[in-house]
């Protein structure tokens, strides 16, 4: 059988990224405490393919995921996995992207009681010539409550939902946990959010929270702050999008940077 | 050429309904002030399939659909097209599904400031030999904010987005326009939601929300009752979702019931 | 603290449900195999709620929805959490609704590869004075070969991926495993759909989809004639959409029918 | 009242964007004929927050952008909707985003049927103390058949629906109108897609697309080869993501660069 996905290619165009998107797969991502957790993840893993190469086999990808699935995930076993792509698709480039929701315990402030909140997360690495970058991602719902309407009102103060989204690097010898970032994220809020509340804890919520109002640009600087106070963090994006309950759109702030 | 569609089928099993989905197009909408709103519609056209036939010629939904593309469409105008449907195709029932963004003017409380609110709207008609049956849908953002949040509180209260969704049937000689309906969900929840609002506009809503504390369960049933002191309707179905401010999930009531 | 939850109501209206949508939970299913599968789960828990009684204590649904997350389930493990509800929350109605990702082995045809491929699964249960229904739901993805593209073309025929959604009700002592249902599901298409396949894989896939054109009506209907050839199915709805490959919209095919 | 948006900051902290996002509004697009397209848009509007200031203004966008709502937009008329929210906001840099469903004739090949066609499009429009920046977006459908499936097969080929996704920059004299990019992008797939064929046109396009197979690597070349020989164009981004009929998941290629 001919193979055109291994014929030459004469058109001169490097492609940055060839593979696949949208495959949804188990996997086990490394937990702080030792642990692993079975999360369900969606994949895309690519590879760079140099003009003189027409294709690229495919099904490659998923025979290589499919392993790793019964693996351990984190920063530096997606090093491993990008290695083991770049050398089996003899490519200069290897890229892995995971999308998964994480659960960490969130304890009531009153009644203590504890439940399991869901966190959007991502991992994403960048394997080249010039070297490994690990991107670390998690997506957190905070509550805020309007300082201006607070200012303005007799009474009350409209409040939301609102998601901080932090996308980050670090140096190579540096591990950042998600459930450090996330506690640290949630802290940037008016207050943070909880599946369950039981009556004196959703006093102290409502009183906390209309005690702190934020705006997502004040959300976003003190994330910011809060991220550069962190050791180990060289680049950082962080954006908070605010549900606005007084509108049908969102409001937002954005800022991203270096360290160091 | 041979025709595997006009084939007749042997398995002996009815389709209630066989057509296309997911199919967007720019169609007219019937306003309450005689003029026409050119809108952006998802539409789903379908008719029942009787065991004897194999197959339906999908094109030809498409076809009229197009022609109908260019005419305004109410509930009446629905009721023609699906007649045609029902002769094109030769088929005891025809379906149209459409839904669409629908705007209206919004008026800032205090400053008076007017802007476009969007609304996710639906047209449904049903043709059979049983009779015309037509389906409004309007889903209406709302402001609630939570009763036993500021019983408990000694300041501020939670509050959200809140979604109202509604679909209901009228007498077939009724026309209920969405200009109409839209302004009465808006006043069931604890209050409306703007695209604008200034400083001043901003103290209103949010005092006036907060003297109007609602759970979903009173949102639905405020709009029931409202919904039965409406001439001419004659069944309902209502659902408010609440996206809490204080967790990640939501909360919701649903109710629905026929009158008269 | 005033509840006004618990307070009475006097606006006479009845609500069918109460209760918290969209929440993200692990879950445990139960396999064929006798062992656990952990699944993330979207979540949603209602009552019905007698007109008399103003509201419902939401946070219990997520209490005692956490308690369950750690236990396994299956059809007859959401009739005992509804009745916990119903005794919990005094209603004459409980509501699970529950929506995974359920992930089975698939065997490419020729290597033998197995790789894991992604299922959209669901479990419903309402209980009430009337009795116990628990619905079972599978979305399978396959391919279909348009039969009258291969009729009328001289070489090729378009194909493309579609998606093949049953809910069914089963007879009370029936257990239909998800292990069972979706093969026999994934055989009505012109062929399966695999994550990994090898070039042998191709060819024999693309060959035997290319012998077995069907239409969405053809797959709905031996789809309805499988279902009722399996014992002990007492209902069933089926909806087969194709995203065509030749259009930007879906075709699509649909029937329900009790059985016995 | 106190304005706390208008408060000073001490934080250090400057922020690229801050403003709303996912306000939807009939917007006017200027079509290459010279008369005007009714849309839905969906708009983002941002601008950036020096260190020293605590917030922004957010009514305002809405303000403007409802105003802009009644004029004609295209490439230069966003310079000007951008010059107008930078003197507004006193701000080194505004930002607008704008996505919106565009809809161009399409004839079927034999029949000469026609029919409306919808694509998912952008306008991106970025002024700083740097310059204008604009960015022409376009997410066309396009069918794909492998050229592997083809060789290897004995008949048939698998093939499928998939997504040519492109941004670009031109010189600020140039216009690109959608009318002409649409089409350069529809025939790099192995044929084109339509809302209605008849059957001698469903022949004619299952056949075009056999004898003209192309793997996404293909595609994505081949337009960049279509955008490189298209006067005017200085930058682009390529990808196109394949919804294989045989698999979960997608195929994609992606290819960036600038020219001249």
């Amino acid at each position: 059988m001919r193979d055109p996905v291994s014929e030459s290619d004469v058109r001169g165009v490097d492609l940055a990224e060839v593979g696949i998107r949208g495959l949804d797969l188990p996997v086990m991502i490394r937990e702080k405490a030792g642990t692993l957790a079975r999360v369900l993840g969606r994949v895309e893993a690519a590879v760079a393919l140099p003009h003189y190469e027409r294709g690229t086999h495919m099904s490659r990808f998923v025979e290589i995921l499919n392993r790793w699935s019964k693996k351990a995930i984190a920063g530096s076993e997606m090093a491993t996995m990008l290695g083991e792509l770049r050398e089996t698709f003899h490519s200069p480039r290897a890229l892995l992207r995971l999308e998964f929701k994480y659960f960490l315990a969130k304890q009531a402030p009153v009644s203590g009681l504890i439940s399991q909140l869901d966190y959007d997360c991502s991992f994403q690495g960048d394997l080249s010539d010039e070297g490994y970058v690990f991107t670390l991602g998690a997506d957190v719902p905070i509550m805020t409550v309007c300082p201006c309407s607070k200012e303005i009102s007799d009474r009350g103060a409209h409040n939301q939902r609102a998601i901080l989204r932090v996308r980050l690097h670090t140096l190579p010898d540096t591990v950042l946990w998600l459930e450090d970032l996330i506690p640290l994220l949630e802290s940037q809020g008016s207050y943070g959010i909880f599946p369950v509340l039981k009556r004196p804890d959703e006093k102290a919520v409502t009183e906390a929270a209309y005690d702190n109002p934020k705006f997502v640009e004040d959300v976003v600087r003190d994330t910011i702050l809060a991220l550069r106070a962190t050791p180990g963090i060289t680049w950082y994006s962080v954006r908070c999008d605010s549900h606005e309950s007084i509108h049908n759109h969102m409001a937002y702030a954005y800022g991203e940077g270096g360290i160091g």
